[in-house]
């Protein structure tokens, strides 16, 4: 929780607007699917600089636009913050980059359906073809191990560091009592993961419920899916598109 | 049950209109949440005189207009009724604000989610950082206990101090057979704790649905969550704002 | 499941027009809601003539114009076909209209929550103050009783009559493994009473899902409720009205 | 899993306009009602050419227009390509309609609430009279009995045949981890169909949740049901078709 006057770290360059619209869509995307709440954040890493990233500044993912994108280096420190509100859990973006050099944009939501997951000793598994990312385990970041009491935010580096080691080589790590990350290498794969965590988090309750044994995708099964390159992203996000951005 | 005619109380003066618009946004907004039905209502404590309150005449929250707004005393005496109706149960309100200096604004909602929490024994308790505001206890309470047979509605002075007493000191108060009140120290806060009552009514019982030992909240955390300054309420405000206000 | 030729029954005269717009009201409120699906329907007892009612040719309820509106018999034999398609249920009109003088409204829908207590032997019972109407016992038309197998529609009087006997002097009746009929003394009371039997079930299957045992009204309270005069229908009626009539 | 060069088949000739436009809004209606996802999709058997079928090439269900129709043969080969991307799942359709010729529209989707069924042993059953066409039983595709280890998707013939199998003379087959088909002799019966798959699914699951004995349709009633003429499909159609035409 140690917070330090620094000089502010140089930009990473220009960046194609379209990568910054894009981010922008992500957002409204995912809160029209009621998987990013007021609250919610996601970010892409610079196309052109590793060492920095791209997050809006502290509003709702719902209502941002291309002007509210700040940048960023990866101790979460602002580029040219300009009097602008920062997200107090920006760190969460830049340690998990620093951790995890194949991801370029990652996701943090409380979407509704995962939360329950994360307060629970009931694993969330992949029940389908469309969620085999989850293969393999979610793992479930516990606060309380890294720093004991907080208020479960992800307010510094070391608590950063804390959930991106808790991520490790995964798609997507629960927070407990808080909500979930999804990573991927683009800002479509991330958005996909995040949306179909929701999804599979729906159908398992769901089948949970029904009462009898499930089926969950086999190693086998999942591991085939997530090594095949066809995975058709584009698909459902040209169309979430078309939702949020209809007059 | 008693009703006496009395001499219509003194105003406590002008308000700034933005007091009264942002209590017609609340409504709407509590209201395209599906968190106020056709039936609930909110209200807040006159900005320059602590002994009135304004809440809308009797409709239903989403049609409100700002020249719906009529001033109470904390009897719930109307300063000026002009022939409109009021609501039954305006007693809610002025025995809360007569009961708690701290309260500014009331929400009395029949969430749905909520509801079921109050016809049951099993507790409604802080599942994530967003609903710490639940911490420390949700008292429900049995409008049998203070009046044995009634229609459960708040429809005196009496029956409102009984739900006062209920309330006590805590933020939400659930009313059995009936639904909820949440209470701040500003309309912001009102809603955001009604919202997201009804949030954490979900999450718990789609937690308990998965069938595991549930983590909730540790005192710690929750105390740490509702000691801090940085709520940011503001932040889904702007978002739900946008919501109802948008051609 | 005989049908007879009979002669055209004469009109029971003239109606306010206000009449028929508030039936196509009634059928896109509910529509709205998802109470009536693409099959329901409702009906209004011609107000100046006991022996006739209004329902619309056979056309889903969300889409109906006041000229879709037919005028029947008590034993559902259209006054003015013109070629117009009927549906196969009017029955279910007609024998309530005759059974029951006091009811003036029906609607038959196929709610998606109520579906399932039809089918099982947990009793639907009134969880909060809105829904008092449904205290005393909501009883289950079991057409099997009456006529062995069938397609389970109610095609003709006889059946008619055997559900207007399962509703006795009921509010509502559900019908096994189909749906149900709610009535009223006028069309605002029914759609209400339609409206929230389905808001009662959902509390009701969400307070069993919880585990805990569940406190219902009290007899005393549920009469209490329904014995009082202002029962304030026209609240959310006014509310819905602008839901579905705004451009 | 092969894949040959095959000369392009030739066309089976014009078709009405009417009948693209009517699979193109099947597409939207069941994409409203999210029945069909980003992923699913539906297909015609052309009208005048047994051998030949409607689907559209691989975009979402919800934003194709008639252009985006393209024509297979059974060995679900493209007529005329001309570049555009195909589902990979097309054999789903050409080996359906292979195998029955009592079948002119497939749709497969990944409705919520089915997956859930497909992946535990409580089979889906009618629970109303608007979901007797899933009388008889509802088989469940387990693509691992076919083919071992894959990534559950119906990539080639011999996959599309196994499923065609499962399938066998019903209306609806599930897919084991996946999804499901509904089939029908026209487009209209086809979209019926998936959508009170979905719609009986939610039933049951709630249904269950109840927790009591559940009396489902009895053979007689639900044969009774299917024997009928008059089903009225075209009636929830309007609706739908005016639901996703509305400007």
């Amino acid at each position: 929780m140690n917070q330090h006057i620094v000089p502010a770290p140089k930009t990473g360059g220009p960046v194609e607007p379209s990568a910054l619209e894009d981010l922008v869509l992500a957002s409204h995307i995912l809160a029209e699917q009621g998987v990013l709440d007021g609250y919610g954040h996601c970010s892409i890493r610079h196309p052109h600089a590793k060492e920095r990233f791209f997050l809006s500044a502290s509003l709702s993912p719902a209502v941002i636009a291309t002007g509210d994108i700040m940048e960023y280096d990866l101790d979460s420190n602002p580029v040219d913050q300009r009097g602008r509100k920062m997200f107090l859990e920006r760190f969460i973006h830049g340690e998990i980059y620093k951790a995890r050099p194949d991801v370029n944009a990652v996701v943090h939501s409380h979407s509704p359906t995962v939360i329950p997951f994360s307060v629970t000793t009931v694993p969330l598994q992949p029940i389908c073809h469309m969620s085999a990312f989850l293969g393999g385990g979610v793992p479930n970041f516990e606060i309380h191990d890294a720093a004991q009491i907080t208020d479960l935010l992800i307010r510094d580096n070391y608590l950063g560091r804390a959930l991106a080691h808790s991520l490790g080589s995964f798609n997507v790590c629960l927070m407990r009592g808080h909500g979930s990350v999804a990573v991927g290498p683009d800002i479509m794969t991330a958005v996909y993961r995040a949306a179909y965590t929701e999804v599979n988090a729906k159908l398992q309750a769901q089948a949970i419920a029904l009462g009898g044994p499930i089926r969950f995708l086999s190693q086998g099964e999942y591991e085939k899916i997530e090594g095949r390159g066809d995975k058709n992203y584009e698909r459902p996000w040209r169309m979430w598109k078309e939702r949020v951005t209809k007059p």
